[in-house]
This record gives structure tokens, sequence and C-alpha cells, in this order.
């Protein structure tokens, strides 16, 4: 295969991964269809949840599923990966070491974006699930910058969030939890929002910001155009 | 691979490739990632033009990337094929001679769902590309079924539409030529219309209907739902 492809490890769940396709889209000036990114997406909503092996403890454990689904998308040409969800990204080591390519890292490339712009020791404020938070997979990315972390008080209530979105879409009772959670945040002392869970990013272009917010998925999208711009080697 | 997995070949537009993930997915009464339905989609807007090799004859024939695109799937797991583009159907003996899995030939099944509701002899009108036209990719379908095919008298309003949509989205200007074109083959005495085009599938839910509508994306997005819930053989 002579293109650069980026392979999606994607189904987690389905609405993220067409997010992502749309924001890679938007951010393409096409005239026509060749204009636009290749991408090759493994669709699979079926990989054991994220929640339920890193919160509830019940459940097989994700990352040999992802292991696969990585390597099979190198094997079909892949040169390089993309997940477009933050929680799966606890299982980043394991995805990383199953193959041979470059893995886009949607939480090391936000917290990048972010420390290009804040002062060292600014608080971000994460707009995230409770698995995000319990499996620390912001915290090394945070240290290395520099930064620290804030939370919303009520995980719990951000996690009602999520399911709801999975279930019934984006809905307004969603976007109001996501709202009080970012004012609270920056009231707190977070310089910066950031949207760090794919069902969150659904309603993040809707959301009142009281400080600047930046989304995970934007900052993978960046670097799946930039990806696809460099030569092949 | 033990899920079924319908693989997608896509990127002939991208838009319409996510097209079809959101009608797959809103098909689906789902509590959880886990009740969607699997796909591996090569998104591959690099496929040469089909529009440049059947109307202008110029470019490259883009029958072995597909036929090569649809190996590759199912190299890769997939267990039927679906192509969400209509012109690209002309390419479809090509790619069935490729594989030896099903392919969900978005055509047949549209001409199929048509004829349930219509008696023989009647007309039905394809809000389609001049490539669909000049390919003929209806007509083997149609003759089998013993309808008529009514066509929009100015093909290449059509055809303007379609880049217009390619280059910037669904504009009003695209839909007001989609909608003269239904009104006009209503008139002409269609009993029902046809969106053949996935870039028509856009503007669809907004056209307004003087006969019944039917649109190919979702006769695929019907069949798709259908080979995922059938056993695994």
């Amino acid at each position: 295969m002579s293109r650069r492809v980026v392979g999606v490890l994607g189904g987690m769940g389905p609405e993220a991964t067409i997010l992502l396709q749309q924001r890679v889209l938007a951010m393409v000036r096409a005239t026509d269809d060749a204009d636009h990114l290749p991408l090759l997406i493994d669709m699979n909503p079926q990989v054991p949840s994220r929640i339920a092996h890193l919160i509830d403890g019940s459940g097989p454990d994700p990352a040999p599923v992802l292991a696969e689904m990585a390597q099979r998308l190198e094997a079909a040409g892949a040169t390089a990966l993309a997940m477009p969800c933050n929680t799966a990204h606890h299982y980043a080591p394991q995805i990383k070491v199953a193959v041979s390519i470059p893995f886009l890292n949607m939480v090391d490339l936000a917290v990048a974006r972010a420390a290009d712009c804040l002062a060292p020791g600014a608080a971000i404020g994460l707009l995230a699930s409770p698995a995000v938070r319990l499996a620390g997979v912001f915290d090394a990315a945070l240290s290395r910058a520099g930064l620290n972390a804030i939370w919303p008080s009520d995980m719990d209530r951000m996690l009602a969030a999520i399911r709801s979105i999975k279930a019934r879409g984006p809905t307004p009772k969603a976007q109001d939890i996501l709202a009080a959670a970012a004012a609270e945040m920056a009231q707190g002392g977070a310089s910066l929002l950031c949207v760090a869970c794919s069902e969150f990013s659904l309603l993040a272009p809707g959301l009142p910001a009281p400080v600047p917010i930046i989304d995970t998925i934007d900052a993978l999208a960046d670097a799946i155009h930039l990806h696809s711009q460099m030569k092949q080697s």
C-alpha cells in the first residue's frame, strides 16, 4: 500500500468514531474526494467494556482485543494508529508493544497542546469519565508537562451522563451536567478545560466556556492530518 | 474473528461513508456500545474517480483498486461487503469475482425494495449522477424487476450539484436542484423516487416529496443490519 493511512481502533463508542471522521473531514480543504485523508477503521463496538474492567472490576480485560485490532490494522496497511476513546488509552502501552507503527496518543497530544498555552504548575480541568481518573490515564502526561489536574466533584454524575449519551445520544440533561462541571472546575482554579471523553466531545461545541476548552479528539484529528501529509517513508 | 463484520469499501466520498455509519447506528436500539454493529471501513478517498473514468473517459480504471480493497477487507475478517457509492456499483462484478464473501449490492437491494411496493411496468425516478445513467448501473436490476426508469431532464445540473456537495457540503442550492428534479420526475410519471447518489442522501431527509422516496443507502443499512444478526456460519 503506497498511501499513508491511519488505522482507527474504533467503536468505543461508534458515535465517537464517527465524530473523529467528521473532525478529520472538516479539517481538509477539499474540492473532490481525492483531497480527503484515507483511514482504515475497525468499528468494533464489541471491545470488552473499559468501564466494567476498570471501575466495576468485572468482565474481561480489553487489552488483548485492542492489541489484536492494532495488529490487524497494521497488517492491512495502516502506517499509524489512532483510538478515539480516552478511557481506552489506559491500554495504550499494550497496544504500542503489539505493533511497529506509531500510536498517535490522544492523551499525550492533548496534554502537549494544553502545556503549550499554560504556565508550569497551572491546573487543567478534565471533563472525563471516572474510569479515566481512577486508571490515572492522564497522570503521567500531566506530570511530564508539569501540570496539575482538577476533576469534577461528582464523578458519579459524569458517569451517568456518559451512559446516557451512549444510550440516548447527546441530551439536554447530559449537556447540563457537563456545563455544571465546567463552571465548577473553572471556579476551582482550572486555567483550561480539556474534554477527555469522546461522548462529551459530542456536546463540547455547545458548552458555555468560562475558560478556554480544548478537546482531545481535535488533538487527535490534527495528528492524523499531520501524519497523512508526511512523505511516505 | 468470530464476529460477523461487514467490510465497507468507503471514501467515495467520505461523507457518504460517514452517513452509512450514522444510518446503521440509528437503526440499532442500543443501551451500550456492545449493542452496535461491527464494521471494518476502508475509507479510501483516493479510489480513482468513477466520474472521470465513466463520463470523461479520462483517468485510470477504479476496478482494480476496488477489487484489491475488497480482498484486503476479506483478509482482515469481513464476512460481507458493502459500498456506499451508487456510481461505483458499475464495478460490482469485478468486486464480486475478487472475493468469496457476499457483496451487499445497494442497487439490487434498493430496486427490490421499490419493486415490493410498485406494480410491474411502473416508473421509478432516479436521483442520480449522469455516470450512473450512462453506465447503466440500474438497468439490469430494473429490467429484472419489470420496472422502468425516469431520469432528470438536465443531468448536467445533477452532476454540478454532486460536485458542489463534494466540495462544499449539502448547500441550499444543491437542495433546490434536487427538489426541482424530484418534482419534474413525479410530474413525468414516476410512482416512486429513488435517491441513488450518496451525496444526495445527505439532502434527502429534507426533500419535499410529491411521491414516496426510498434511499439506496437505507436499503444498504438494512442489509448490513440483517447480515450482522445472522448466526455465524
